[in-house]
């Protein structure tokens, strides 16, 4: 069995021992002649599992003890939803950062709070060089119950290099495509989110971080699954959690914990993505027209300045067994994702491979 | 490696079978060199593993023309709320069977909506014998959205032996414990929807049956990820899907299949039930309080004469490989939770354990 390099978008690639470990106890977990995954999340046995992987996960992020930690189902699609209505429940008002595509879709479902007032703070630049505002572009009203942004924007590729300052608004970011792949001072957010399938595990569980402060303004009547508080005062089981996907979130945190945490993966991180944004400023073959600076470290999305090559650079990339390079269906062109559990030689793969495609046809 | 017995209620047993070939392709799908859990669900392959479940189970399903089939996140607990978002947009009225605690829990987010008028059609009588109300005791109202029941409720083991006739209103169930295991008729419904984690797979996807001409009348502000018509307009793929969980739903459904279907698995179903109903009703040692024509098939209930016997009856089947037979925490009791997973061998061994310890303790 070869395993191939993966830059998939998401649901993307997980750690090799991690998925060895899965596979080694998928029908016998601990000796018990019962899968993980067919047994009760109330048992002894996968509380354990549970309260291990909030435990990893607190450590790993360096989460305050005025926070709690959540898990829960939806993905970040389901969160766009929860954070209106777990915030907006006294002042009505909340400001959005619009980077792209997934705040967006962010903005559009706080619009459907009844009596919602949502303010868009700052747009990205669409024409021309594309880049993030600055702290000083943004307008936040004071009396906002939240500003809510996208650290990292998957399908552009653009990130923040910075965390905002919002004089007092709770910040609320969708670190889907970032969690974990940096360091992050939680004490400067109200509530972070982010859906599992890139850096954390695989789809169909979201992990959720907010500061205690904020669980008592609920909009009224919030359906049962919506309500942070309601959910925390069950510890994330109010009902059946995706069992097998927390415990395979365990593996990756405990995989994290081994390789030297959020610190040692973060310069790995750096390397991987100056690698690859490298290779595209040193050839005039391929373009990005992010501002360097706000380049995702996560997601490095580049064109071919032929763009006829690009299903041909797909092509050869697959030969190679280079796979999931092909950007966003919305905006085309190539996008390589290297996430935690993408190696340094892979990516360095994909360099080389770029290099060699360059001189090629270039 | 032995395979216990395993009597959960859910998450439940998984067929071997099906765990067996999740293992063996774990780290390597099809040859790809990645897992179904690395590759994104837009993808060919994943598409095709989507497709094929959906599929499948329209087939055991036997699902007419007129329904759409929908895969989404959240359990039944996500559908009591899904549910009169969806339907009463213009009439807020709608009528409840109320069975038992999950009956009570849906009743409880429907009560949420704002304006609505929900009313208990009949409830189950709680003192002495349980039993399932009778069609002719449904005080259903012409001009409700829909009457909604819980044709099995696994923690008392109470099962409805009828469908409800309701004379033209729609009928939602909430079949998260029996679906796939006995024929339904489905043309009778308006809305099934079961969480997949006792009959078809892990935790963390749930199925929705729904006849199209009611995805027009959701209430206004419905968040996007409670709203069927828009979930059904992305294939269910608004967003990522759980789609490990899909594919091991999959794997299920084929499993299924193999085995001869809904048909084939309710006989097997009815033999394994009437086996631990049989030692029960042979031994004053035990009991069930249940109308016998009302008992589950799938959760069979009961209580030992001798209740301060009950850790020890727990105990002894565990040391024989009997897992999982502690009753539901608001009941007490003994719970044998045996859906088609549970093979007729366990549930003999299980009947034979319990003939033995009634004979050396009674």
């Amino acid at each position: 069995m070869t395993r191939h390099p993966n830059f998939s978008a998401g649901p993307a690639k997980l750690p090799d021992e991690v998925l060895q470990q899965a596979q080694l106890e998928l029908m016998d977990f601990a000796g018990t002649g019962m899968s993980i995954m067919e047994v009760s999340h109330r048992s002894a046995g996968f509380l354990e599992v549970a309260d291990q992987a909030v435990s990893d996960f607190r450590s790993l992020m360096a989460i305050p003890d005025n926070y709690s930690v959540l898990y829960m189902q939806g993905g970040a699609t389901h969160q766009f939803s929860c954070v209106p209505w777990n915030l907006l429940g006294a002042s009505k008002k909340a400001d959005y950062i619009d980077t792209g595509i997934w705040s967006q879709k962010a903005i559009k479902e706080a619009r459907r709070i009844e009596g919602g007032d949502i303010h868009v703070a700052a747009s990205v630049n669409e024409s021309g060089l594309l880049r993030v505002p600055g702290n000083s572009d943004l307008l936040i009203r004071a009396d906002s119950a939240y500003l809510h942004y996208t650290p990292n924007e998957t399908i552009s590729g653009l990130e923040f290099n910075y965390i905002p300052d919002t004089d007092g608004v709770p910040l609320v970011a969708d670190m889907s495509s970032s969690i974990l792949s940096r360091g992050v001072d939680v004490s400067k957010f109200g509530i972070i989110y982010a859906g599992a399938q890139k850096n954390i595990g695989p789809a169909g569980i979201t992990w959720v971080i907010i500061r205690n402060d904020l669980l008592n303004q609920a909009v009224t009547r919030i359906p049962a699954l919506m309500n942070y508080k309601n959910i925390l005062s069950q510890d994330s089981m109010l009902n059946t959690p995706p069992t097998y996907a927390l415990y395979l979130c365990g593996l990756v945190f405990k995989w994290l914990k081994k390789r030297g945490g959020v610190e040692a993966i973060e310069k790995v991180n750096r390397q991987k993505s100056e690698l690859i944004y490298g290779v595209i400023d040193q050839n005039d073959f391929y373009a990005n027209a992010i501002e360097p600076s706000d380049r995702s470290k996560m997601n490095v999305t580049f064109s071919l300045a032929d763009q006829s090559l690009e299903s041909k650079f797909i092509e050869e990339s697959e030969k190679l067994g280079l796979y999931n390079l092909k950007g966003h269906r919305a905006v085309g062109g190539i996008r390589a994702s290297i996430y935690n559990a993408s190696s340094l030689e892979s990516v360095q793969a994909l360099s080389t491979f770029m290099n060699d495609f360059a001189k090629k046809y270039g």
